[in-house]
């Protein structure tokens, strides 16, 4: 096992590509998912089920653990991995995007952002240098600059004073970030839909430098093509030879597209708050358990699929524990969507090494198109 | 394996009884603690972490199944055993005790009880033809006759028309039953607080002649020493040669007290229930692991522990994940709990092979006093 931080690349196809992080912790194959562990645990899974999964590495929340039960704690107790019991590598947002959308009462200067906890309302502050601490703290593997995250729609004036501020935090994280053997710091391009903005972004980022590039500002209600465009535009602008990384997306098919614009590294929470909700990708498209069609149907889930929900169980038990809010619905369609998502991606990185990926893509895209429900939200 | 339901017993040590409960799915080492799968879940287990546990049978809850998914419509799916994944041995109480605690507007005749539906409020009516039907249909393998379960505390007239009530009860369920080959139907002995009612109940199912035989009608309220003093007089009443299942209990201290009296089966929601309440049963005592005194424990809930909770975990995230009402809390305390009990049987067993009871049970209750806390409800 490496002692550093490296990114290999063994094979493109077209735009898309396909490698290994090396980090101290394990290889993470890309293209790869995070699966999201909020506040330090995947809602519903043991860290071991979600390494059956296929998982080769999880996101943290900056936000919600620095709130309960706190970075220093979580330091004092020997780190985020011993903690939650989860030994493969872990990446840690910065917090900047749970403020905007969790907490209370913000306030955003020059040195930072002042918000109200959502849990309690206590008073609290992040700062590049705060947000940075904090994940040092944690130990994560892969930490992310802090960052603005504008709302969506936002003026191309609005974007451009909040991407300038952006920037000034990533230089200010980089620098708190230091040195740390193993460990990679990631900044975050951001500028909304407009190209030159997330030109300008790239530019800043890079003549920065950081061990891997994430797009942020996206997933945020611009829709599948405003966000393609931008993807289009800027993964070209990002070196070849660092992980890029399309942060909160997405559903499968979004991730089909980025991964054939070029990008490596994917988070969302879509897998896990879905299966939580009694819906569940598969195959054959997207189904939602509580539907009454499935109450005698003793197919499985997804035929094709290897995780307990589907080995084990009928779509009829999948409904039934969905409509008695059983604990155990969570904890299967929560396994079988990371398994299903894990299994994408592994069907990604074997069709960008043989060449073959748009018509894996195409393929996907079929096959999706079997069985589609109304999901609710 | 056997084809025929039987009793095999090992050894006694004083009252106490140790032996295999034979049946065409599986046997059942006794004594047994059977796990509360009320709507065709353990609630927070997958069926394999239930029989990781050391858990040989669980009980189905009649009342929930009937009203969600249906008799019928499992029937139709194959079974409970195949809809619920759980291949071993399942014993389905009547549920008359559920209709008297959860159901609304119940009124009761010589002819059953009619009752709406907690979920729903639709009208239902249960019989004790109706409750032996449910669990054939559910493909029990242990089923229970339906009684009336009088509230506590009742006079002795009020228990002496409600026992003879059961008792007819008792006799129309069995007729019911008719010839289930593999399968055994077990009689409930009723009678409160009073001795002497409790030895015409015992008579009369006797004079039915039952597979096993329960004693119902405790752990409502009626205190450990009131309890006791029934079994002390009911308990002699069975015969040797059948299981004797103590209905709904108990704390761990229950199940010794019982055990060393000669009781064979239990049941209990304290388990999964405290374990979804943040409560955990350990070698060294009761655990409430919300307080905060276990926030920077990196000890395990219990050092001698086989369970996942135990193994991977400290004291401080479970503090955590209870405080975050995280689902991996219910899943790991539930397990645990599970574990707990188990190991609890497991050690019963040994100690009456061993001729040793008395000595275990006096170190079972001097290491509960080690640790203590005060458990909510």
């Amino acid at each position: 096992m490496t002692k550093q931080f490296t990114f290999e690349l063994n094979a493109t196809d077209g735009a898309a590509r396909t490698g290994v992080i090396h980090t101290p912790r394990g290889d993470i194959r890309t293209p790869a998912f995070m699966p999201v562990g909020t506040a330090a645990t995947v809602k519903g899974m043991l860290p071991e089920s979600v390494r059956a999964t296929g998982a080769d590495i999880i996101l943290g929340n900056t936000y919600h653990l620095m709130l309960r039960p706190g970075a220093e704690r979580i330091a004092r107790l020997g780190g985020l991995h011993a903690f939650m019991a989860w030994d493969g590598p872990i990446l840690t947002d910065s917090g900047g995007f749970q403020v905007m959308s969790l907490a209370k009462l913000r306030k955003i200067t020059e040195d930072g952002v002042r918000f109200q906890s959502h849990i309690d309302g206590a008073n609290e502050f992040l700062s590049p240098e705060r947000a940075m601490e904090i994940q040092r703290q944690l130990g994560s593997d892969i930490q992310m600059v802090l960052d603005e995250c504008p709302a969506f729609p936002a003026t191309e004036t609005q974007i451009e004073r909040s991407l300038a501020l952006s920037m000034r935090w990533a230089e200010r994280s980089k620098a708190a970030f230091g040195e740390q053997p193993g460990r990679a710091c990631f900044g975050i391009v951001q500028g909304g839909v407009f190209p030159h903005l997330r030109q300008r972004s790239a530019e800043a980022l890079i003549e920065i430098g950081f061990d891997g590039y994430a797009v942020g500002g996206l997933a945020v209600g611009e829709g599948q093509s405003a966000m393609f465009e931008v993807l289009d535009a800027a993964v070209p602008l990002l070196p070849a030879d660092r992980p890029r990384y399309l942060m909160g997306v997405g559903k499968p098919d979004d991730i089909v597209g980025a991964v054939s614009r070029g990008i490596d590294m994917f988070d969302c929470v879509l897998p896990t708050r879905s299966g939580r909700n009694g819906q569940a990708f598969t195959r054959a498209g997207t189904l939602n358990l509580r539907n009454a069609r499935h109450a005698e149907d003793t197919a499985p889930l997804d035929a094709e699929c290897r995780c307990p929900a589907c080995r084990k169980f009928s779509r009829a038990y999948l409904h039934h524990v969905v409509k008695a809010n059983e604990i155990i619905a969570s904890m299967l369609l929560t396994w079988h969507n990371l398994t299903y998502y894990q299994d994408l991606m592994s069907g990604l990185r074997a069709a960008i090494s043989a060449g073959t990926l748009a018509s894996y893509a195409a393929d996907c895209a079929r096959s999706w198109a079997a069985e589609v429900e109304t999901l609710s939200d």
